[in-house]
């Protein structure tokens, strides 16, 4: 993890990206998440671990939108997002299912899946990403999936529930 | 894992049902999981550690469908399967990702969920199912997410390539 003087110019070919972590997205339409959360819980022991809210919700408006709740389920982490009409960090076309790949270099690893065929949608944004924070980029993969790749989590606030 | 003979008759309702893994199935227009396990291969580096194909499928047919390649990614298993349009094990409605939940107790499982306000769909399916073998339900939660409650994978054929 530490930064290196040296820089690898070929990388953007022949990065050796490794990834921490494989994590579902499901995006609900807002303010459903709460619920989803729940449902969650109920139907498959899922286990609440941290939950985001949108930084920018005013306060008039009823329910804070979930930017991301991390649910742990069978070793796994599940993420679950509200998902607003004017407000969509990911737009998943079709599909609400987003994949999250976690990698401590985004551009490499962006760079890796342009090359192999995917195709890189918007720029690579910093904090209030839908993945709990850290940098975010975005690639479509030819077969329609959306892909975020995202720098590893930081910790979220704590659940009371 | 050992069959008891006390029969918990209560268990529809308050089963305590484990999980051992989340698996995300992403299902593609058939014949294309064959360039798409090539494209996450060579996009995330994910490896693929064993391929099912359709058991049944014409020899006069030119490809091979696959029923499910399991990739290793990032810790985590992801499922890539073809979908035919007059065979479609799963068939996903408007988002081809399906999350694959295993348990030993499909049956309490797919209780546990009903019960918090999901609905099952189909029946219970033993042998060729999307998740290499063994014995699959299906539950649409009320998001609109389709999960496989699937018996544990067993081995499937090794992957040469």
């Amino acid at each position: 993890m530490a930064q290196e003087e040296v820089q690898n110019e070929g990388a953007k070919k022949v990065a050796a990206v490794t990834f921490t972590a494989v994590k579902p997205q499901l995006t609900v339409e807002a303010p459903k998440a709460v619920d989803a959360v729940q449902f969650y819980k109920s139907a498959f022991g899922a286990v609440e671990v941290g939950r985001t809210l949108h930084p920018k919700r005013k306060a008039d408006q009823e329910l804070p939108h979930i930017l991301s709740a991390q649910l742990e389920l069978a070793g796994s982490t599940i993420l679950v997002s509200d998902i607003a009409e004017n407000y969509a960090p990911v737009k998943a076309e079709g599909t609400g299912c987003v994949l999250c790949l976690e990698t401590e270099d985004v551009e490499a690893a962006i760079a890796m899946a342009v090359n192999a065929g995917g195709v890189a949608e918007g720029e690579i944004t910093e904090g209030d990403g839908a993945c709990c924070g850290g940098r975010v980029g975005k690639v479509k993969d030819p077969y329609g999936y959306v892909w975020l790749i995202c720098s590893p989590a930081k910790k979220c606030a704590d659940v009371d529930a």
